[in-house]
């Protein structure tokens, strides 16, 4: 997965601090002397994957009251303002993180709130994330209407603005659920802060019908770029009701878009005509959205999604072949992201966030294309180390850099909590 | 997952010999002297995977040649046609067992040649299975023609009838490549020899056109029952390409259907009806088809897509809810092989045929709902134990009964030689 796809039998990959200095075959390990030398013979070597949209302090919910229908308003929205707090974010996303360097995931990118707070806990483990405060016109647990988010996120982005493997964003739930006027408050705070802006876009019936309502029949998306809120900082997430003015759109804006096959076909809210983004050149990525929508958190277990109902909604089994869809969720989700310069490649120059997946498994035996045994064979426990910014943060299927024990036993005891407060009550589901 | 979906909290199972014979609470523990006792705490206690459609043995193919347009005609039949043989019967059968026992299958159904080879797999490893041996029309590697095909699945009836695991049958491979005659003569000696009949049914375009044109417009669900090849003896793999007369068809001749979600997504073949199926009760569990379908060969990594796609075609999130799916892979498929007397349940009298599946992996975190956890969250490597029969074949994930590693380097030197033969000439796709 370089430049021009590149498959490297036997191939090296040289590190030196937080990037790759040299890539190529065997005849580099006697050129270099390592302090750390991974062996492994006949697995793959290839970029870290990007998660481009996930809630990822979400993940203390899971499994709970999956496939309730209209269940972010009947169900989320209620149940996120009796529970969230700084203490669920940590604990939440602390669980997400350690799913995610288990499954080979290097950067996400997190819509949440108390993003310092889940911001500490990317800094702990090792990984790279662009995190992103939410903004949204109701009451939340860390602001009481959106002029304080924006001052949330104001703070937090001048909080982390020059940390290394952290970039702090904004992150305005979706347009209907902000007024025009924070949208483009927002857009214009963001070219002056230099950070991105993620938005839920083109996702839901409630969003098309209020959005229409609200402008007398524009679409989200040129709604958007009417009021002046799609630019090149944009991670747009879904997309899935467009139409081809709308790609057109965001192609012109060059707009980010985060693809979520799980989330979207769990919730039956259809398909996002990736094949046809691709053909025009739009920058798209993979993401598996939040824990209660997918319900797992590395993009490794969405491939397989991917290359299946795309082929399925084409009609056409040759459509989304294996190395289109490990681009996607390399290459194409760090174009989607901003930061191809930087990610989504192993190449001489970029940051070294790469992982190792086991072909010794019998799922991925025998491996005549490694494409076909990433997309059709591969799950997320098929990673067997993950490196960010020059660090390894798994080996062997080990996290190093925090106790998986304890953040495990914190996010069950924090279940139970959840049982007695919210179960028990019967009262979240209005 | 008993005759009333009940989940016992701190439940227990107990075996003697290859039978369930106590399921309960923690009380059982007193009443029992177990002479191997595994203490599972938190963990899912489950019947373990039935896969009602494979061809296990084209493991050692994996990965190859993935999305060939009409790829059964144009490469795998070559393909096979050069390749098969009892040495890779064999070799390939060994690994998609073990893949198999890792990922909680106990019971399987397979369809294709030197079944007898397969067999002696399947003995040694310890699951059970439904073993079919193929009859075709045109030469395969173990028959001339469909006549010897028969006479080899008569001897190999003959060879296994009395076996505990293994369940010897035919495998007419489908109608259109099946006369007339051959079909009819298949039906009537599996009552004859009371052994099931697996057969690929209402799968594919040509199919259709090859049954209309054979008969006059007739479908192949309605060409199977006109001639009399309709009975409860049939598995039937796929049923995608049927209206509701075929359905009722299904229903009134008491036919078993295998539901193969990864394969028809992935050749884009379209999906099946389950959720008409299960309103009309008909037979349907899951499978995983051939490794060079799907590509995996568990149905516990089937239960995502099962969920997911199935709402995505009926529109509508609360349709295939988990706990429908994680019926399918127990008690539906062993409805969908005629054996729910003996399988698909966890109830006293039953098969000790169970798997334990871990619940403190991060994807696993929290469980609210274990059958939301399965189906949403869990992959083939989240099994923890496998027990058949009541001998334990995986603990921890160790394979006990036969040398895991040996196998998977004994399928990755066929590769060797798959490379060699039939990549490196290029012949094989025509």
């Amino acid at each position: 997965m370089d430049k021009d796809n590149q498959v490297i039998e036997q191939g090296t990959v040289v590190i030196n601090k937080n990037k790759i200095v040299a890539v190529g075959g065997p005849e580099l390990v006697s050129q270099y002397t390592a302090k750390k030398q991974l062996n492994v013979a006949g697995d793959i070597v290839m970029p870290g994957l990007i998660n481009t949209h996930t809630h990822a302090s979400m993940t203390v919910f899971r499994s709970l009251a999956d496939d309730v229908p209209d269940r972010l308003h009947r169900y989320i929205f209620p149940l996120e303002s009796k529970m969230v707090s700084r203490d669920m974010v940590r604990i939440g996303a602390n669980l997400a993180n350690v799913e995610m360097v288990k499954g080979g995931v290097t950067t996400y990118v997190d819509m949440y709130y108390f993003e310092d707070e889940v911001a500490k806990t990317v800094d702990k483990i090792g990984l790279r994330a662009i995190l992103g405060e939410s903004v949204i016109k109701f009451p939340v647990a860390d602001a009481k209407n959106a002029d304080e988010g924006i001052n949330y996120a104001v703070n937090f982005i001048q909080q982390y603005k020059d940390h290394p493997r952290i970039t702090p964003a904004f992150a305005p739930h979706a347009p209907y659920t902000n007024t025009t006027e924070h949208l483009q408050k927002i857009a214009k705070l963001s070219q002056e802060l230099n950070v991105p802006v993620m938005i839920h876009l083109a996702e839901t019936d409630r969003e098309q019908e209020e959005i229409a309502k609200r402008t007398g029949g524009k679409s989200p998306v040129q709604y958007m770029a009417d009021i002046g809120a799609l630019n090149n900082k944009v991670i747009a997430a879904h997309a899935i009701m467009v139409d081809e003015k709308d790609l057109d759109l965001l192609k012109q804006y060059d707009v980010g878009v985060a693809h979520n096959i799980s989330a979207n076909t769990k919730s039956a809210k259809g398909v996002s005509p990736v094949t046809r983004m691709l053909e025009k050149g739009i920058r798209v990525g993979l993401g598996t959205d939040g824990p209660m929508s997918s319900n797992t958190l590395t993009t490794m277990n969405e491939l397989n999604l991917v290359g299946k109902i795309h082929k399925l909604e084409n009609k056409d089994r040759s459509a989304m072949p294996p190395i289109t869809v490990v681009e996607l969720a390399t290459k194409g989700s760090a174009k989607a992201i901003h930061m191809e310069d930087k990610l989504g490649s192993l190449e001489v120059g970029k940051l070294a966030d790469i992982i190792v997946v086991d072909t010794k498994s019998p799922n991925m035996v025998p491996m005549y294309s490694p494409y076909a045994a990433l997309v059709y064979g591969a799950n997320g426990s098929n990673v067997r180390h993950t490196i960010v910014d020059g660090n390894i943060l798994m080996e062997e299927r080990n996290v190093l850099t925090v106790d998986e024990k304890a953040i495990i036993k914190d996010a069950q005891q924090f279940a139970d909590n959840v049982r007695q407060t919210v179960i028990a009550s019967g009262e979240s589901v209005k």
